[in-house]
């Protein structure tokens, strides 16, 4: 390792580091269309589809906690994160490839419970497991999913499609999983080295947005049916600040979004009073909602407006205009993207 | 984790490990060929290629020792290593994928020359970073590469394809990896808390297959240009006795190999020697010498006996006569296959 000169990671932040070590990336081969910096990557060999490929690396300790985590969920969850990458492509996940890493603590049973789950998250997609890797590791678990998937000709979607006056929409609600991580964190502390059950009672929902996250695979067919096509998607997996920024940067834009349009579940709202914290922060930083966001034509807004499972909570703007959240009050607060260097909330 | 029942690991090991989890495994997608079982999966998408995935995962203190490992060389092998399996299904590489996890212990500097290797493969054997994902870990390093290739459709090579009279061939020389390994371990104890230097000299060939491997892109190309098609390839990262049984396993035959035809290099004989270890022994179970082994019809014999790079070591034969080894003075010695738990020499 480097001893002359040293500069923390966290100087540059997570955003910070990928930029760094993709700069000045380019691609050697004509069927790579669109290398890094989107959900997934776009390949173009012959016929008439685009391959799409998206990776993701978890790690234990740093994206689960085992103490409240079941093996089989996670399996589940590893496999959603990643097909909800392919689907924000405006693509169908087909296969993946699984890696898993294990220290000593695992024995064979954990790993059944671990592919139970990952089976029934593939046979839930209609994806298949064609390949991975199975080693040891030092300490905990390691699991590194990578998804393919296709998509007509022409048709993947991706970041930097927006533009002025486009709507932008998004799917379901926003920060139950974050509240559901939050329950699950406060309930491991209250009950640890007790002999007593966490208490769950009315919080359902929130938990099983944390613990059985699904992928958007149905909105998308329904935009489809609809003659919809996004001009700019993306899945909700840091916060939708971030993803925001994500689009804009790329599309380069701005945006204004409205407090009083982004979906909260009433778990989520309820859960935020409790923990004392502030909702529509939580809306806008939590992650793992896996929710889709996205933007349309202006022309489209009839269209968007009577799907039940998607809420238009602003407009595109001139990239002059910043990146601004509208209060309920009317004040103008500026957006923030944050990583996993900082608290999400 | 499971307290109610506690299988170890160990008592399956690798494969055995590998065979639970993938236990009636079926796919679901008429582009998925081939899943879990080969070098790389075959998808074949609309088009007249097919694609080829492969994925691994190398965690630090299990796969590499930076004490003595410059991150820049593990970028590069990392790289190798997967691209490797492509070659070995007769497929071209094309893009891979890149997922690190990193310790508080890195710095930006680190992972610029992890990347740096990284690149340089990228760049010596045309393959294009199109994502990957970039985490904290809690402890060490971790990394997991997917490579994708392509292959003129019906061109890709299994390890299932050999047939009885077929030749055995390797490319390169066996065991050198892994006589590097055992070098760099020795001078890391030898110097270890003094102020003396690692002696290397004399040893440089086998310090540069375990630290700068490279895949066996021409010997393919030749194979192509003289109208050679391999009948089962696989790419040698396990041993070869490992990979043998693969073949004969997935093909249903059995084989026959002879002691005195097994190339070794001469530096890595005299390591053996110095280390008093069984160099036959090391070039049939040592890793990550990265050479390709395949069979070949017999009639393709004067084609492979002329190829510079390439040894035919023995036949296949009937399943009911086993793997063996025929020594120097005749004996026949069953052939046993070794995985991540046992040790390799």
């Amino acid at each position: 390792m480097n001893t002359t000169k040293r500069t923390e990671i966290s100087s540059l932040g997570e955003f910070g580091l990928i930029e760094r070590i993709t700069e000045g990336l380019t691609t050697q081969n004509k069927e790579s269309i669109k290398g890094v910096g989107d959900d997934a990557a776009i390949l173009q060999f012959s016929g008439d589809e685009e391959t799409l490929v998206t990776t993701d690396l978890l790690m234990e300790g740093v994206h689960f906690d085992l103490t409240y985590f079941p093996l089989k969920h996670l399996g589940y969850k590893a496999v959603v994160a990643n097909i909800s990458d392919i689907y924000a492509m405006n693509g169908t996940p087909r296969q993946i490839t699984v890696s898993i890493a294990l220290s000593r603590k695992f024995c064979i049973e954990d790993i059944e419970e671990l592919y139970a789950g990952i089976r029934l998250a593939c046979q839930q997609y209609g994806v298949d497991i064609v390949g991975g890797d199975t080693t040891s590791s030092l300490t905990g678990l390691a699991i590194s999913i990578t998804a393919i998937g296709t998509a007509p000709k022409g048709t993947s979607v991706r970041r930097n499609g927006a533009k002025e006056t486009d709507l932008i929409c998004v799917t379901g609600n926003l920060g139950a999983a974050y509240m559901g991580l939050q329950l699950l964190e406060r309930e491991k502390i209250a009950t640890a080295g007790k002999d007593i059950q966490p208490d769950f009672q009315g919080k359902e929902y929130i938990l099983e947005r944390q613990l059985k996250p699904e992928a958007r695979k149905e909105v998308l067919e329904k935009l489809r049916e609809e003659g919809v096509t996004p001009t700019a998607m993306i899945d909700i997996s840091d916060g939708l600040s971030s993803e925001l920024m994500h689009i804009c940067k790329q599309s380069g834009t701005g945006c204004r979004i409205y407090e009083e349009r982004i979906p909260i579940d009433y778990q989520t709202a309820i859960m935020a009073e409790e923990l004392n914290l502030n909702v529509v922060t939580c809306a806008l930083n939590g992650g793992e909602d896996f929710e889709l966001l996205f933007t349309v034509p202006i022309a489209d807004h009839e269209k968007v407006a009577a799907m039940k499972e998607v809420r238009v909570i602003g407009h595109i703007v001139n990239e002059s205009m910043g990146l601004a959240l509208i209060t309920r009050d009317g004040a103008e607060m500026e957006l923030k993207a944050q990583g996993w260097t900082q608290n999400n909330c």
